[in-house]
């Protein structure tokens, strides 16, 4: 047992000074800094790193929490998958919620986060230009809750940048504690 | 960064021949088996057991997923604490769902846990009686997806296999597809 067995579903990002990820930008959004590194290397599943970090970040591929069943067919139908070759872009969002989040129910989550703030409908109007990963951390004995990734091509650079503050002016934003923001390219 | 940093939401049963839980028994209800042990001991956090085991069953306390406002309130109002001197008898039994469950949206889930299944209002029926706890296992790499406790007085035996009968009866466990269930005496 242990978090090995979780196969393709887990996932690590050391930041350091080797990886395919180049570090263009890291600052903290809100709450404690990450250190500064330059490259931030990609591992899934069991492949343990025997290269040197300054941090590594964890996160789990789980089941969906808000998105409901039309949602999930749109999403289907338009997102794009990651590792695209034009994709040379790419964001680490690593995000902590308050305990006043966790205290909620899921439909009062459900509501904040979609009826107020529109996550699943502002994101998926940047479909297929911005493709998206959610990994799960706060089960694990991670800093952060969730560590989002999010990949794109350079000329939907500004694209993102709009999705990025449309989302951090929401409702649900006022219940992020801390939030760093690392920006990569890919040569 | 580990499952350590959990602290008391980690916990870890650990099946052999030393703990204060005596087995009373212990049979798979579907799928595999687990080995036979004579007692179960329980750890909370990161205090590591050096007591050689059978097995080990780790679990973490989680945000709450179905339950909402009206029904906590009512929980939170009947629910009795674990570890009452009284109650001398618990049942541990781990579940795993299937792919299909998982592949649910949250609001379908939802939709067969409670309004066709009647989980919590069934349960919510037992309380004070059967004091209860969950840890999820699904998505730290565990055999189960979930780890279910149940803590009660000798005289409120029968009131437990009621609920357990009506749960596996329901619409919801059709979505099982792996159970244990062991059940134990504090001296």
């Amino acid at each position: 047992m242990g978090l090995e067995q979780l196969g393709d579903r887990l996932i690590r990002f050391a930041g350091g000074s080797s990886g395919v990820w180049r570090v263009l930008a890291i600052r903290s959004v809100r709450g404690e800094a990450l250190p500064a590194v330059e490259r931030v290397a990609v591992y899934r599943g069991s492949g343990v790193s025997s290269v040197e970090s300054k941090w590594t970040l964890s996160g789990v591929i789980s089941n969906t929490r808000y998105v409901e069943r039309p949602e999930q067919q749109e999403l289907t139908l338009k997102q794009a998958p990651l590792s695209r070759g034009e994709a040379t872009r790419a964001a680490l969002i690593p995000v902590r919620k308050t305990a006043a989040w966790w205290n909620l129910t899921q439909e009062e989550r459900r509501a904040i986060f979609e009826n107020k703030s529109h996550h699943i409908a502002e994101g998926i109007r940047y479909l297929p230009s911005v493709a998206r990963q959610l990994y799960h951390s706060r089960d694990i004995g991670e800093p952060f809750d969730f560590l989002t990734w999010f990949e794109y091509a350079p000329q939907h650079s500004e694209a993102f940048e709009e999705l990025v503050r449309t989302l951090r002016d929401t409702e649900e934003w006022r219940y992020v504690d801390r939030e760093i923001d690392i920006r990569l390219a890919r040569d």
